[in-house]
């Protein structure tokens, strides 16, 4: 069951302890198709300038993705630079040149209207709002924001969260979107504002999610050699969204495996540059790490 | 098979955001006996001055807990004072009035020196030594430490790292002493200097333990009303050692299990001041607990 993606397909600038990778590509719907196409075609909304080229388009070949939706404009590609501390738990933006994403209208074509899978994501809110509006009654609907919308677009964000199932942010988010330190305190008035299922990403930490069937706790899988954080988010909602997807019916059980499935590709994601890891990622290498998560977390009964 | 413990015996005074308790009973090897005698007798080795009265004592009695080891000196107990920031995760300490505690000189009761299980709690890892070498070839030597230590006596730290099977820091400490970022490196790194396992304690994100047999990661239990984290560590200590110490044979999967007790009696130690919660706390309430654990990280293979 198809995936309708809207979000940001830009190009990144990034330096980390481990090196510098210039203007390469990035961009939420990038990181969220490639990662989610493993599992179930992804229809992609957004767009780019004429400096994005084949180069970059070549990283879709070949894949599950329809790029009907990523409008070619004139001006340059979204660009974001950044640099990551040391320990690569914090990084410091040097630049944001939105270029043609300020203008950003997520027109959706006819045929991606009936997606039966929806993820915004993290754009203004009333974007996301519009999108929704375009779309006929999706099985699922997923979308992440961050603190610039919770900050200056909280009305519009309000009553775009009484219309998703699922809404996925980062900790210090939901403590700011609830105002409650405590996740547990924080999960429980997010919920309130409408989706059903909450999960929380904690980076390194892992994830804890949120569901009517209580808690469920999952670990990040543990990486030596982290070369680049960049877009570990948006690859785990590719992951979990698309093993949603491609599930038949949604359950606690489908839903811890998905989140599972979420923190596995996560984990490739960050040991590459930009989205090479996911370039030359297998199924096999997928199952194998997701089963060996399995026996890192498992313990037995008293 | 019994525990001996070597550790502080205290006083702290707590502000929290939830309230704050006046010179109640702190000190690791207070928070580790409570844990840890719910699994096996311990033979607490500590000092205190004639401050310390019928009301503290009173917190050990009925339980296994042999006080034979608590000097009672001239002069004032160790007096900590703390106050938490509101997301309760950082503290700054208002006072350490080391009183009786400076000139602790750790003197083990000849019947104690034969103790299969000795945890040596976070103290000048000199005086450490002085313990191992007084006691008779245990068949577990576990150990705290902290990043004074590891900045003010890193040579006997090294010494005496090279004498324990098991060390449990958190993952500053961790970083500080390995001098690596990544806590997969850290760990392989500090267990290259002696301790065949090592337990990386993160707070509310968890603990990551290494050992021969590899990773094993444990959540956090997810604690909705933390009303005061002081002693959460030693709490675990003790849940973790006592655990192992009931043990027949240690290996992985009494391992794992081991840690996730500590995770869950530290779960309940956070929930009331002082050691409050643990002279409450019963063996159906752990049990019970553990079994909720299991529920929250479970997840089924693809």
């Amino acid at each position: 069951m198809s995936i309708l993606v809207v979000g940001s397909v830009a190009f990144d600038t990034v330096e980390t302890p481990v090196g510098r990778a210039e203007k390469v590509l990035g961009g939420s719907a990038s990181f969220f198709s490639l990662a989610a196409s493993f599992f179930e075609s992804v229809n992609l909304v957004g767009v780019v300038g004429r400096d994005f080229g084949e180069e970059q388009l070549a990283c879709f070949a070949g894949r599950d993705i329809d790029l009907e939706g990523l409008e070619r404009v004139e001006g340059e590609t979204f660009h974001w630079g950044g640099r990551y501390a040391d320990d690569l738990n914090s990084r410091e933006t040097l630049f944001t040149h939105l270029n043609v994403f300020e203008s950003f209208k997520p027109k959706i074509p006819e045929r991606y209207r009936t997606s039966p899978n929806v993820f915004l994501g993290n754009i203004d809110p009333v974007l996301q709002l519009e999108v929704l509006d375009q779309v006929q009654e999706p099985r699922l609907v997923a979308c992440d924001t961050m603190n610039f919308w919770i900050d200056g677009r909280l009305e519009a964000l309000h009553e775009l969260l009484n219309r998703v199932d699922v809404l996925l942010i980062n900790d210090s988010e939901a403590r700011q979107l609830s105002g409650e330190s405590n996740l547990v305190k924080a999960a429980r008035a997010i919920r309130a504002l409408g989706p059903r299922t909450l999960v929380i990403k904690k980076g390194e930490h892992g994830a804890v999610t949120f569901s009517d069937e209580g808690c469920f706790i999952a670990a990040a899988f543990p990486v030596e050699d982290v070369v680049d954080p960049t877009g570990a988010g948006d690859t785990f909602a590719g992951g979990f969204v698309g093993y949603l997807a491609a599930a038949g019916t949604i359950d606690d059980a489908t839903l811890r495996r998905a989140v599972i499935m979420g923190s596995t590709l996560a984990s490739f994601s960050v040991e590459a540059f930009s989205v090479e890891r996911l370039l030359s990622l297998t199924r096999d290498e997928i199952h194998a790490r997701f089963r060996v998560f399995k026996h890192l977390i498992d313990f037995d009964p008293l």
